[in-house]
């Protein structure tokens, strides 16, 4: 075939090879999902648009479709959908943010996490955000996503003790650069605890907070 | 003489020509300065060193050094310090951002105009800049100074409701790219009511700020 | 709802929130703008385009469109035009900067502000500024929009004293770098008494100068 | 004093307030690090100079100094060196990453977690790292430091379960642009499981990696 | 006509002139190529899409469209297809490459070398890789194709002992910057042995691979 | 010996080659002047700071140093200063733009030209500039140089009309980037009318105007 | 109406406005060539498309359109074609600058130059220049139009005595990023005797060369 | 030890590794040559100053220092100095960039190559280059080492058929961006047979071009 798909990247990584949409062809895309579910139990495409998600669900029984998130996901019925105790917040600066929050959310759920869904919380308005302080607290791990100028994930960062995985999105215009705005100012964050993922990668970011929260000690089966 | 100096420019743009030491030699400066003070009552030099400023101190009566600010400053006897009522906070966010800061606050003195300096009140430590927050919104114009992402700007954006001069400075290193990273995050702040100037000018906000200062309801003579 | 509005904004910065329509659905404007309708005096949305205005028109009635800043307004009726005595001057270089400068204008316009409009005085033909340099003093705040190499804040802001508010726009091509060119310019402009927003943003302009304007002696009302 | 210290920051976000010594005279080195010490039990200062670092030992007792990370470490003698159960992995591609990769192990060590450092190890001679996957699957977390062209990351990502926290260095030099290859390499790297700190920012990926490391199930004391 | 061919080319160069498709119309094609046709015994012309491709071979007899590399070649019948002894290696990292590394394919072949194809071995999953070295090796030069941070060419840099010419494609996004990223990588290859064409540009690495071919030992005819 | 000199390029392109002193030690310096002398009646050598200046005097006699344009001459006595009617016009914008107009200045007069200085009269004081219209606006060809924002070029254009060379300074800091706000501002200057050389480039600035010059119908000896 | 013109312009910088047709409607054409045919002999309009021209020539009898430079032009029919002695020469690389380069000649012609185009003569074959230096070596200025790495500036500039206008185009791709490559390489060409004009400016570089040619000795009508 | 030596290299990838003396100390050095020695017959140490190579010779005997190319060269004395027939060419632009060439043909000699060198050559007196065509012809491979534009590679590129390996050194100022100017001209050359090694990277290039030439037909034993 014309990919090489690789089986082992669960037993190796932690996870099974997640299909990236954004290129391929309906055809591509339905080959390849019909191959992963006879390997693996959850198997995750992103970067779908709507009428290539269309197509592939007619041909691939069982995959739902999230249109925000642009992500088609299926899990094996046996498969049990939330695998860990506690949640991941995920926290979003503007309404426009919500496709890049989203695609974290889905991801963070195709692989057993519970997520906590916090959005439209900017800096514009911080009092927004001071209401959901403790719920952030008591999150595993935090994905912060913001375009603009991306001061969410800092001032995050500065009240919570959690991990923080903030996602860059190319919301903006002018001198926003297509996301290098947010990318810089969260490399650059004044507050410790903050690492990023590239500009618009909802997935990166929670795939990565669930690699930190499977392992949390509040997840732990005693 | 090598400059043509712009003895009308008060009388144009509200305030006289200010040196800009950098890169001009001591003797340049002192015959500049001494030409100024035959013609105008406040003289201001910014981007003095301490040693060049040593030497031009020697050589012209009645300057005063400020170190952190890097300035010269001389008014004649019969001009009072202040001119208009009201005040003009100048915030800063870490304490390498001070020589910004200070610039910003000697350049605003220097035309009249009284200050509030609210300094280390960067978002690491948030409830340090909310102590402040009457003191700032009941200034007639805020600076807003920060390096690294330069955060500081959208949060005081949000909160409060007089004009803010944003000042990025070079504090920083890596992807910060000499104050790109602020720069940018300022111009694309999601608060409204921000405007930026150049990175590490103080100087220009300072006398931004003053600008506004000096005609603001606040400060009229009834 | 998708959106968390921020009703204590007004109280907060000054002015009510402004529904930035670019990249939202005619379903979220007429939502947002209903909602805002409810609690605010003065509802203003911008980067409308033509055929989505139609549209949330013809849902929600009383509201203006202009096509050229391409902003949808609507106040009660109970509420006056004009708040404030004097003026905001807007000057721009070229009318290809026209959309930027309405935008402002029409921004302006929305909080009670009245605006004088100097278009097309580019510094290729300066004499046509020089004809109108007594009605930019006169003013209280000048916005000064330009696209290519935005010298014309520069210009200005060595003729008038009070406070510029520049605006690169994104008229240009080649080096220009989507208005790069005029951003650098207007940074780093020669003139004190300039500050800057980000390319192409009107509203901020606008915002900012009445943000100045409504505190300004010549507009108290004795 | 000149600088607000954030006593509570233990409190709010998991460790103390940490020392960034660039750009800090010896003087303010001393007192804020003598103020520290009343109030928390291991403090931590970053980029102090060989030089700055022995009048700062001359004047605090108690201070260990790592010239390699240019790190000064105190801790009370109460307090044990290690806190956690398992380890950080710590990779380095070449050895002039060695700063880097040492201030990163020293801040892990500063807060409590135990270190294993695998150093020049980049894929230029990859068997090399290869000799050391089990050592580094065995980690909580991962810190992959690397400069040119910053493939150590994506490689490591590809073979490992446990999450990375990527360093990108200076090193290098032309179209290096001061560490922006291997900035850019790491986050578009092809592996996922990969986040990111700011060019040369060991203190940054070290003190990320033990957020991870003291909430992870391994560490749990039954 | 508007165009003058450059008939000596060959002569000169070793190769003729190859048609550069993009942004030349169909009548503009097909009389390039039937000037050549003329001339030389091999045409190829690269960038080259599906509909002016169909247009064009309607016109000229003979011509092969390789619609992933989007190329179209005629070679004279007395012509033979290969003309050298031994081959060249083309991996890429990922499906999304294979355009490129098409390109690439096809020009080594037009001009008489042969090729081994090695596609989708990114180092995400490195064991796939491996299964190839010892087909890499024994190639006379390699062509090295990959997108986002491309890595690949670094690992195969360290494990080949042939010369290694990187493509960078202009697969990712965000900070991607179009191919930025794979460009500075392999610039800055910790590997020697490599060098570098532009972005895309699976022809130059075709033609380049071959220029070394065509005179290796390998291929000499005792 | 190490370089190759092109004693045919006067005959070529109508002026001699001119000696780059940047990174040249004394004694190159020394031998190629040298050399020249022998060969053309005319020797200038550019970039020569005044330590190795003096070094080279006391080797070469006749020698003149300019120490703001850092440049040393000679010329035959045969030779005249003066070699056509008319002048050049070189415009710059403040005092720290000189050494850059002197070095375009002792070029044109190095080969011949009359050149009229008019420095200091940037845009902050535009008045300044308007005192010398009609001396600029008689010159065959005009120099402009600046820095900062480079707005001085662009207002030169829209109001004489002999050709301008703009020639940016690296005089600024923070978001001028060395130059770059500038040379962009030049590039895409409205007025038509504008060529621009690299930044800081006063040398190619002055050869320049001095090819127009010499075959300007003013000039002409009838 | 919606613009000011210029109509001193032609007094006061020697040729008259010209109409730069990108973003402008049909309407705003008309209207602003009528109104310009009243006040001048000869019109240029550039960056009009085939569409929009067709409409503009139904509504302004006398118009005549090239299609590949995407001019209009009309001159009134008292005015002779060409107005002085000798000419302007302009060279190109490959045939995709064609356009620039027409530009460049139909500016030139709109304004009474003679203009020989030598086409098609880049360094890949350099043969093909070498053919016409006598002829470039005649004209009394030389427009240089290249693409991709631009050489062809540099190599005429080291054969030719008369000065030349490099325009950069756009063409190219990859880290050719929209002509910056070409840019780059004629601001810092080794030979000097060019200046630069915008990326694709033909009409700059037209402009800029009628300038030089209509005062040159050559065409003095004795 | 402080680093892991990679021995197999020269199995690997045929040649040992290679010693990058910056920012290594003079006792590093040391051990590493030394280490060196002991396995491998050929060693090499690039970027080592003056002052440092002096000292590293007292410590090991038999190495040979190149002032110009800052390279410690060391061979077995029963290992011939010349391993292959024919030789490699090495062109370049300036005397500027002999620093880069000599670091080429160091490497290419350290290697068993044979090179000849063709230097000052660059294309403001292209006539120097075509003295010199026919042995650059005959040579196996060529390194073209420019700064500036880097017009050089492509100018050649036209008129050889051996593959070049092209070099951008820094050379230049202003819009040359240390060396990004010259880089993008190759990466971006017109004429095919050209790729590119990062900016001021001699030794890549030495390197690259004595892979292609031990295995050149020409240079088989038969
Ligand atoms: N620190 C500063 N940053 C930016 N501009 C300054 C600064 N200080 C003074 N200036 C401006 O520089 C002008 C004087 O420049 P100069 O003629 O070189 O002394 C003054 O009119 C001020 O507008
Ligand atoms: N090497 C480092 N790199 C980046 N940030 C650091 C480093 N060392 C300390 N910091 C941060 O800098 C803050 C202290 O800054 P300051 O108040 O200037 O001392 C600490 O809270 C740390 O978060
Ligand atoms: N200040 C300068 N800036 C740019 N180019 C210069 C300058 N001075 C001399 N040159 C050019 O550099 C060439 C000599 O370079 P070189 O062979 O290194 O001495 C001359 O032919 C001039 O064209
Ligand atoms: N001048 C140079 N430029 C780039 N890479 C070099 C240079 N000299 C040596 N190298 C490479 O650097 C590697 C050694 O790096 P290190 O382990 O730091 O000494 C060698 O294997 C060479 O591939
Ligand atoms: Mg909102
Ligand atoms: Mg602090
Ligand atoms: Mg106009
Ligand atoms: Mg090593
Ligand atoms: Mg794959
Ligand atoms: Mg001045
Ligand atoms: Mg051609
Ligand atoms: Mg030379």
């Amino acid at each position: 075939g014309f990919a090489k798909l690789d089986h082992q990247r669960q037993k190796r990584t932690g996870f099974p090879e997640v299909v990236f949409g954004e290129g391929k062809s309906v055809q591509q895309i339905i080959s390849i999902i019909s191959a992963l579910k006879q390997n693996i139990n959850r198997v995750l495409a992103t970067r779908v648009d709507e009428q290539k998600a269309a197509e592939v669900i007619d041909a691939v029984p069982g995959l739902t479709y999230n249109p925000v998130a642009r992500t088609l996901f299926w899990k094996h019925e046996a498969e049990p959908a939330v695998l860990y105790k506690g949640y991941i917040a995920i926290v979003c600066a503007g309404t426009s943010d919500l496709p890049v929050a989203e695609e974290a959310a889905v991801t963070a759920e195709a692989f057993g996490a519970s997520v906590k869904r916090i959005y439209d919380v900017g800096v514009a308005g911080i009092h927004r955000l001071f209401h959901h302080l403790d719920e952030i607290e008591n999150a595993t791990a935090t994905v912060a996503v913001a375009g603009m100028e991306g001061a969410l994930a800092s001032v995050v960062g500065g009240l919570i003790s959690n991990p923080i995985v903030a996602v860059p999105t190319s919301i903006g215009y002018g001198a926003n650069f297509q996301g290098l705005s947010a990318l810089l100012s969260m490399l650059n964050a004044c507050s410790p605890g903050i690492s990023v993922v590239n500009i618009d990668n909802g997935f990166g970011a929670g795939y990565y907070a669930t690699l930190i929260h499977k392992n949390h000690n509040k997840n732990k089966i005693d």
